[in-house]
């Protein structure tokens, strides 16, 4: 296995110019560790003439991105080029049904098409790796398919977006609104396009859902995974939850339990002393739960040009070193779709009221909490001369439903000002 | 490849019952993982009779683990012994020399002779995988050789026996004394038979020379490891750091410079908010930087039943799966010895000077300083009333070599009432 691996780079934005700049610059390094050559014969991007940094006039070049996939002298066809339908997709099955082995950091259309695609790619006899599709630099995906491959994994976790991760936390060191830090992200470029991907905790959840898949043996399923953005996060709730000894993150949970599979991916509150708790900034963590090797935790940077491009490619020289393990894990054609639980496992909330001031008011919503079964562990109401200063209360453990059935009955109170807002307690 | 895997393990302490239970609980799993069935078809251990938890019957019984390694059934060669010379290393040298793979967790016989058995092994076109060797259950190995090999590794660094890192936050906890917290962690059976292997920073040192191996391409030589063990640590030295901001760890570094390749394993001073300040009790961490992954940190139990074997697992099914990388991640014979460099890269350094209390003792002290070119950034002295409350000093940064020559220096003034004790601060 001495012939040189032949990449067609679909994508040059920033990680498809960082994977060029890698290949170029470490030819040699490369070659060492791989056992032969590895390659760029062909790239693929929507503007040719963009200055990138980096000379291209060594590989061919292909205007569609299709056309790269099937080329006979690709080897492994590297999609950098984003988005779940369309191209990306269209390049990839493309790359599957001519024999190439499959690189993408392209969370969203794993998430979306992971399964299919993986059916595909087996069938053909080929592999499709996404290390940098999840958490940036981090080798989790690596981690949890094969280093924990002697584990029952038993949860997941992790704080996925790096660009929700700074917003919390730099709400919380500034004691700013998040109205302000979003438009301080905007402005900074941390946000997509569609800002909704990131503050909405989609990107996240794309992230959970494959982590999901191969943690707990089961076809990839985005639909399924619980999504609560950050957007409600006021700079009380974090400073609340600080007093208490809390850090609010958007954290993605999956754990599988008698009721089914739960994938979670919402603003939670962690202790403030915990790896969680002190990750700070757009840094990403994934913390790995199995029966046998306890709690791993993984810490690294989510995004950027290196990191991603790191990514990339330990997956391709996982290829020149004739790697090939299933796509998730375990041979697709064997996985089921798991079926979706809510969260199930009971867990503290924290709950913020916005209450009328009106006599009787905390009376009838502790009776609600009452008769839903949840009990209260401690409560707070600060300003009580301002009459939208909220009730905060933290509850003991309760099953999801049984707060819902909380909240159902307290929305049909007349002393509800404001939506009520509630945020699990992980045990981390 | 649906052709059943077959183990043979040598030594059945807690690492190797604890591989014998997870191949047997989890049949199913692991077939489904790896695409075959992974068996164990046959054992050996000192004692035959001890009572493990765990039926052995189904497996060959071999006295000799140098018999066990040539049994024609073993595909693989499960070395869980222990011990850089005798058995351990006779049964591997054998397995190689009868075409079996290796796993072990045994880091003193790869540091010792690890670069030969690798060209053993590579020259007999086997593999010896070691994940369990370094840091428990953390899957570092891995991550290092395979997950950044598109990096060129910048630094590696690790808190890596979970004994010394147990001592040191215990005697900052409870403010206790170094020999009586030694004495404890002797009691609850957490030093090895030889302690000097935990508190001088071999053990560690071994797991040390194995990533700096990897990381930097050259011949795992665990003879040029600095080691300094955590003996003279005190609780007025753990107490002086903290309320300076840092923690003392027994930290594991190596960096290739310009000079050669430092290895150092030492007690160092790290700020109390970085994750390697923050990792308490038994707990492992490794830290990986690359020139594009930027840092990686790595947590999770260094040592214990569930998380090596973990460790063992996860190799065993890489080769279960095809997984074919060489040992150190390039082939060995490709490999060159590094020259070794002492500390080089300047830090700043803490001091603890125990004085005589004579008139001009610290103007002697400060001369010597100032002439090796050693700039004091604070310094401290407290209970003056007492005359051996030592001087407690933070240099700027200096190389170890002038501060070395101060140190030796300082030996023959005249009012020197202790050995002084010099600590890296590093940047982490």
């Amino acid at each position: 296995m001495t012939d040189p691996l032949r990449l067609g780079i679909a994508g040059l934005g920033t990680v498809g110019t960082g994977v060029v700049r890698i290949v170029r610059q470490k030819a040699n390094l490369l070659a060492a560790r791989a056992g032969r050559p590895v390659q760029i014969v062909a790239v693929s991007a929507r503007s040719r003439d963009k200055d990138r940094g980096v000379s291209l006039s060594d590989y061919a070049w292909e205007d569609d991105p299709v056309a790269l996939a099937r080329r006979d002298d690709v080897d492994v066809f590297v999609e950098l080029m984003g988005g779940h339908e369309g191209a990306a997709k269209d390049a990839t099955e493309a790359a599957i049904a001519a024999g190439k082995d499959v690189v993408t950091a392209n969370k969203a259309l794993l998430a979306h098409h992971g399964h299919a695609l993986a059916l595909a790619a087996e069938d053909a006899g080929r592999v499709i790796r996404f290390e940098a599709a999840v958490a940036g630099g981090i080798p989790v995906v690596k981690a949890l398919t094969e280093g924990l491959a002697g584990n029952d994994v038993t949860r997941v976790m992790g704080v996925m977006n790096g660009t929700c991760n700074y917003i919390l936390t730099r709400m919380q060191s500034a004691g700013l609104p998040y109205a302000e830090v979003f438009e301080e992200a905007n402005q900074l470029g941390f946000l997509e396009a569609d800002p909704t991907l990131d503050v909405g905790g989609i990107d996240a959840g794309h992230k959970l859902a494959l982590l999901a898949a191969i943690a707990f043996g089961v076809q990839v399923d985005f639909d399924a995974v619980e999504l609560e953005g950050i957007e409600k996060v006021t700079i009380d709730d974090i400073r609340q939850a600080a007093d208490m000894g809390f850090r609010i993150k958007l954290l993605g949970v999956s754990q599988m339990t008698g009721r089914g599979l739960e994938q979670r991916m919402s603003p939670c509150l962690v202790p403030a002393d915990s790896p969680l708790g002190q990750l700070e900034g757009g840094t990403n963590m994934c913390v790995l739960e199995g029966d046998q090797v306890e709690q791993i935790v993984l810490r690294g940077p989510g995004a950027g040009m290196g990191p991603t491009a790191s990514a990339v490619m330990g997956d391709v020289m996982d290829i020149a070193r004739g790697v090939r393990i299933p796509v998730f894990g375990q041979p697709a054609a064997g996985l089921e779709r798991a079926t979706p639980a809510r969260a199930v496992t009971p867990a503290p909330y924290y709950l913020r009221l916005g209450l009328e001031d009106k006599p009787g008011a905390l009376a009838k919503v502790a009776a609600v909490l009452g008769e839903a079964g949840v009990s209260i562990d401690r409560m707070r109401q600060y300003g009580h001369e301002d009459i939208s200063a909220p009730v905060l209360i933290v509850t003991h453990k309760v099953t999801r439903s049984a707060l819902d059935a909380a909240l159902k009955a307290m929305a049909s109170l007349d002393v509800m000002a404001a939506e009520p807002v509630a945020l699990r307690i992980e045990r981390v």
